[in-house]
């Protein structure tokens, strides 16, 4: 492969790479809402067209939601590589905090220099681009891959995956590669390349509790009958113990130790827990009692509520006592955590807490279990010198705090390992108003990829 | 006043005050929300016409919210008795658990009767239209009213009644009277005609807590961050003791034993609590332990969420820690209970229990005191013997566990006492979707009102 020539060709058309990026960041495709099914169903044709203009054979598969893309270089069986990324994105709500349209990408200039501002910008769409874009730039140049590449992209990430485990089961012989690549994942900071060795694995439930069977005046009815709202606050309440565990019997069976060369390798990366919440607006850390942030954050499980709600929620005032109370919570996971286990032990200590006459419901979201890979295996080893060679600093071995089911899916039914890259920065605000994602991210992203290609097609 | 012919043209002309009831209900008049402003201007001409129509001088009277209705039988001084409702209502939300429209009155045939299916058909448009079809009949027979009447409509109540203060003491002179006439309180049950002798006051507040400056993704950022909705939860659950009571500092300063001869009157009532839970879907009641429902309704104070929310609240699934969280909550007061004085306690108590590095913010509901009256003024003996009358059934004196702070008002800025008679009951779901108010309540109760103003007016 003409390394230089390829790198070069990516800095000339980088005005069109971002062209092309803006153009797949206008679709809404907001997955967690079935009104925009038809966006997501044209993002994903765009991106069969754009696989198709170089040289994939690229198409729509149909699922039960949102369609995967898939494209082969060659005929489609025993990739060297499957890439994986999601073209599905988050809500854009609270929509009243976003300083520019949330769908219309814009090149904003800041002290940390250019970002393209828009809702998926970061989470995924920019960062599947650069690896669309490496894959271009090489065939302009070479006409060909340096190994056989197979693609995959999902429309239901951000929802946890319903379609994906049976579409990976049905299609095993087609996508079954010799390793997997996905860049979701991000940067220690804005100078130094990362590549993620752990992850967390998630769990998430949404509850319903209802009390009286219908809403009622908190005056004529107040004080003598039980308020669903309080019910769920004490719920909540007693997720976690004074020292900030989470109070779920057999939670922390599976947890395990931080080991001390791991625990090393985070002394390195010189983390100011100060910085790190300083920016947050905050002065104290929460969590477990006793542990780092940095552990807290890449190998210590949690309990989260995403959302809670009920009764009057609107302008004004409303002396309700309603009959129902929600609630969203999803746990994070580490080391052999069972997430099935976990769901039972969960549901069955909130149905003995509440009162005899509640009924509660659960809906059933998806769980995954945490993820390790080992540092020094010969993919892990060439995209550390491809990443160091690209940003002349020293790539770092980095834990994850979030979860990306894909890479246990990939373990478990096609056998594979996956490489976790990723050039988002903690300040991109992914999943909140206003995401950005860096040019020099997506211009250097793209760049990485034709390094880690240029190393990795040596091992095949 | 030839009482019987009176109640012979109500009865005549039932239809009539049907159709003029439906119009006024009509009206989205909802006063929670400042997007139906002009529909509470229009339901305030409606009755500005209404009360014309029928010899009165009305007129709207302009304030910094919603306007008022003052209309006088005379010139509009010392008048001998000042009829106070409300025609501004709830909002309609959850909408889509109401069965007919909700601003589209319809009538229904029900095991207990035909009922009059609105929002607002009992809180409190039916109620005040008792008293207007009241006076229409006595005005069609007699061609003029027995004594000095002013009535006071008022389009704020469901929102605190902000401009109720100012007007009153600006227009003191005008609208002191002998006696003031609230209908806005309901019947024991179907067939008991009753007297509310005491009413719980009010205290709400809307707080707001921030602990991280923006929305963070809960797999990047938990664990090590203080979660909004798991400090709400825990503010919310310390609100009350493990007995159920209301753990604020001198909370029950003022809160007075319910004595004997009360308790007496309210064993006659023959109060079955397992009914009363059974119709709410319940099998245990809540609250303060060692009291009965019914005190506990009438003579304990409560607090109360009426509305909690924050993170993502929408269809699927959002991992987000949000900045901020939201609750509504309420408090009903006995006795002589200082709001004032409990507001602060609360503030002060929630500001110490947040984390030093989150942000609490509280708007300013008002507040209002309980009120009790004497059960043997010449007034209330009368307006027993009128309601025993026309219903056939002794009339009871039952306690009110909601609020109604214009009696207090009435007391304070004008030193008028007032009478609490009212046809809505239990089930009429007020505050709740498919409100309703039964026809015989609409019917009988404007029966009643001309009974008692024949009995009233011989006392002035």
């Amino acid at each position: 492969m003409n390394l230089e020539l390829i790198l070069q060709e990516l800095d000339k058309s980088q005005k069109y790479a971002e062209m092309r990026l803006f153009e797949l960041l206008r679709f809404k495709s907001i997955s967690t809402n079935s009104k925009y099914r038809s966006d997501c169903f044209k993002a994903a044709e765009w991106l069969v067209k754009q696989l198709s203009d170089i040289g994939f054979s690229a198409s729509i598969r149909r699922t039960a939601g949102n369609p995967m893309v898939v494209a082969h270089s060659d005929d489609g069986a025993n990739s060297d590589l499957l890439f994986y990324g999601h073209y599905d994105v988050q809500p854009v709500d609270p929509e009243a905090l976003w300083l520019t349209e949330p769908f219309e990408p814009v090149i904003q200039n800041t002290n940390d220099g250019p970002v393209i501002r828009c809702r998926g910008a970061a989470d995924d769409k920019g960062q599947l681009m650069t690896f669309v874009e490496a894959c271009r730039a090489i065939q302009t140049v070479e006409r060909k891959l340096p190994c056989k590449i197979s693609i995959l992209f999902e429309g239901e990430e951000e929802t946890s995956s319903p379609s994906l485990i049976p579409f990976l089961k049905k299609h095993a012989e087609e996508l079954k590669s010799n390793h997997a690549l996905v860049c979701d994942t991000g940067m220690w900071d804005a100078k130094t390349p990362s590549i993620t060795n752990s992850l967390r694995g998630m769990l998430s439930e949404e509850i319903t509790i209802q009390g009286p069977k219908k809403d009622l005046h908190s005056g004529l009815f107040g004080g003598a009958v039980p308020n669903p709202l309080t019910i769920m606050s004490k719920l909540i309440s007693g997720l976690h113990t004074a020292n900030g565990k989470v109070n779920i019997p057999n939670f922390y069976e599976g947890v395990e130790k931080t080991t001390v060369a791991v625990l090393k390798q985070w002394e390195k990366l010189n983390f100011s827990e100060t910085d790190f919440l300083e920016k947050l607006g905050l002065s104290n850390s929460a969590g477990e009692s006793g542990f780092s942030v940095l552990e807290k954050l890449w190998n210590r499980p949690t309990c989260e509520i995403n959302g809670l709600w009920g009764g009057y929620i609107d302008e004004g005032f409303k002396t309700v006592i309603p009959s129902k109370a929600h609630a969203k919570i999803s746990f994070r996971l580490v080391g052999q955590q069972d997430p099935e286990k976990i769901r039972k032990e969960f549901r069955k200590k909130l149905r003995k807490e509440i009162p005899s006459d509640f009924n509660i419901t659960f809906s059933n979201h998806q769980g995954s279990k945490a993820t390790h890979f080992s540092l020094d295996s010969k993919i892990m080893v060439a995209a550390n010198e491809a990443l160091t060679n690209e940003w002349g600093k020293e790539a770092v071995f980095v834990g994850g705090g979030g979860s990306i089911p894909i890479v246990k899916h990939f373990k478990e039914i096609l056998g594979m390992e996956t490489l976790l890259v990723g050039f988002s920065l903690d300040d991109d605000q992914i999943h909140s108003p206003n995401e950005k994602y860096n040019l020099t991210s997506f211009h250097k992203g793209a760049r990485s990829w034709v390094r880690i290609l240029n190393k990795l097609s040596t091992l095949f």
